[in-house]
């Protein structure tokens, strides 16, 4: 990997993710040198991808780049690959572009789409948990209405304007609820030969009600939204599956559509290499104690929603969102300092400061520790947070500025087919053309 | 297409780039039926490419919705294809989502790059017309130094880190230009462990000037701006051939690259189906006369790069810029209307208003038809002039704030892979991370 020796302890952070920031933020011009890895260039601001996938915002927008984030950090160094293997034995790691020795290693991989093993839902649904995932739901939602607009046959145009989002938790609710704007603001003006009113936003979910992980009122607030906005929420229904065309569930009722996105489930992206012991098979997340420090090992360290530290409070471990991989992130960075002066490590305490999610404009719900609130109120808050949270200040200046367009102008200007998703028989590309 | 029959006479424009949408507008809700094709959903503001290929803008900050631009005119279809054929007989096109029959039809359909028939340069080198092909050369560049990195071989260093532009014109010298402020600005940051200082940019120009269709002040004065900001100029070489590894050229010098973008030559982008005789070969442009008529035919029209009008004062056709693509859509809009309601049409007569390049921060050359300045209050007109020019209140107040964040930081955040370019070995996706 062509990094260079040096007298300093080697640590290796694998994933630039919430966890993998806040733990280089910390290493920071301390008494080690730091190797990043991670298979973008860039960091995600995951909690917005909906808005990407939906045209209001840009990739740009949400992304920053991990060469900046460190760029004036003494030995740092970043490397864009994937790591495949881990050679616990020797403290190295294999990737695509070679070995590299460990003094330390942290996974802070994340988390991937679950789809509970069925592999017709795998081929035939979208996931939406990078950027380019994001990106091809946006083209292929400008796709269906392109196509719908050419087919005289009724059940076609309708299977393209069906759109069954499985899953309601904060990411299934927020797209939901964006769908649904799409469909009033924009959908409506750009397509006056079609009947937009036929257009469906069905939103599925297994547990017995929406936002399952926020308090009830949250979920009560949030369903009363989306059924303001049209959405149709089928609670308590299990989707079985999905064959291109047709879902089908375990209740009486089935979707016919041409779009499904996958948001009902999550689970680790651990690495190859571990004992098998230190892994918690049912969500493919690493056991780590309260130290992070993965199960069976001294100097490897999980972070974030690959790492599952069950406590007392959190027997199943802490919720897979960033706020713990940030909290995490930031003790860990105190706790290898330590570690390397042979000083007592800190035990984790997760903070937790509450959830949120938003349903459309002024409508959004918000769960603090002690109370719960929703409205146009809720919405500045979620906004507030988010804004804040962005990497860098021309992400926040772009994305507010973006934010105050679409809002006074009732509009998202992103609905842009920009990388096709569909291969489309009705337009080739030629060489000079993609 | 599905298009609904109507009492109104059909006009049929092909393309929604400067042209097209300059006809479109003049056309709104006027006593006709307007469909607009284009194989994008999206305009393209051609002239900032090279800042999407050099991450200072995102891609979204220059195109603009199709759809959008022609959401409340009445009568107006758009539809997403390739037109492969105009059947001039019957009055109708053949496009891949079907026939179209048409009253009028106009051909906007612009250019494309002229790689002058050499296939290895055509398989090797990159171009720069279209968004998609910016963000590969984005992808590209970053690939480049995320490779250099890794390998020990000087030789496979300076290769990825040299990169050589032929063609010196406006997109030639800006490119150069934004590339040497990349290298100084950003890349000596993001990657220490690299020589930046081996970073190479060579402008190569057949013709013996650069910007040579501008004025010798303007170009002496880019040549010096070019020269400060270390790119290095070749100037009267032909670029022979590219075999993806060695440029070599008519003269005595030859380059070892790992990136080659050719921005040498034009050609306009044709359908096919007209009479021979109503094309110019040389650089497959449609011969029209004063009216925009295409040679032969009273109702098929040419608009912009893709027509050559042949007058005293440019007897091969105007420039191939956005300036005659405006003027001439604009005309054209009001002589069809004069044409439905036969009245006599108006001979067009181009309005130079001049032409302008940015070389970097401060640096700019003017040519105003009577007077040529340059440095920094050329290179604000250049600003003004382009902010001005773009559609759109969003995409003009993103790309100021743009442009004031780069300015005050010496910074361009958008060096995201994001649609990686090279069949990287040393990366591979899983269907989950795509």
């Amino acid at each position: 990997m062509n990094i260079p020796q040096s007298d300093k302890k080697r640590i290796v952070i694998i994933g630039g993710g919430f966890a993998g920031i806040a733990l280089a933020n910390k290493l920071r011009n301390k008494n080690a040198q730091v190797v990043l890895i991670d298979k973008h260039n860039y960091h995600t601001f995951q909690p917005l991808l909906y808005q990407v996938a939906t045209g209001g915002l840009e990739a740009g927008s949400i992304a920053y780049p991990l060469r900046k984030v460190i760029q004036e950090y003494e030995d740092f160094y970043f490397r864009l690959t994937s790591v495949k293997d881990i050679d616990t034995k020797n403290q190295k790691i294999i990737s695509e572009i070679g070995d590299l020795h460990y003094d330390y290693l942290v996974i802070a991989t994340g988390s991937k789409t679950n789809y509970f093993g069925n592999k017709d839902i795998e081929r035939n649904a979208m996931a939406m948990k990078t950027i380019p995932q994001s990106l091809n739901i946006r083209s292929l939602i400008l796709e269906n209405f392109e196509q719908a607009v050419l087919t005289t046959d009724q059940a076609e145009k309708n299977a393209l304007m069906n759109f069954v989002l499985v899953g309601a938790g904060p990411t299934g609710v927020e797209l939901a609820g964006a769908l649904a704007e799409m469909k009033k603001a924009i959908l409506q003006k750009d397509y006056p030969d079609l009947d937009i009113s036929k257009m469906q936003i069905n939103l599925i979910q297994a547990e017995d009600r929406v936002l399952n992980t926020m308090s009830e009122k949250s979920s009560a607030a949030a369903e009363r939204f989306l059924t303001k906005l049209g959405v149709k929420t089928c609670i308590g229904v299990r989707v079985t599956n999905y064959d291109g065309r047709i879902v089908t569930t375990n209740a009486n009722v089935s979707f016919e559509t041409a779009t499904v996105i996958w948001t009902a489930g999550v689970q680790g992206a651990p690495i190859a290499g571990l004992n098998s012991d230190a892994l918690v098979e049912r969500v493919n997340r690493i056991r780590v104690n309260e130290f992070n420090q993965v199960k069976g090992y001294d100097n490897i360290f999980a972070l974030g929603d690959i790492a599952s530290m069950e406590t007392v409070e959190y027997p199943r471990g802490h919720p897979m969102m960033a706020q713990p991989a940030i909290q995490q992130g930031k003790l860990l960075g105190e706790n290898l300092i330590k570690l390397i002066k042979s000083k007592p490590m800190k035990p984790f305490k997760y903070k937790d400061k509450g959830s949120m999610a938003t349903i459309g404009r002024n409508l959004a719900v918000v769960d603090l520790p002690k109370y719960h609130f929703s409205g146009v109120f809720a919405w500045f808050v979620w906004m507030i947070v988010h804004l804040f949270s962005l990497i860098g200040f021309k992400n926040k200046a772009v994305v507010f500025l973006n934010w105050a367009y679409n809002y006074i102008r009732f509009d998202r200007e992103g609905r842009l087919i920009i990388r096709p998703y569909k291969k489309r028989s009705f337009v080739t590309f030629t060489s000079d053309e993609v």
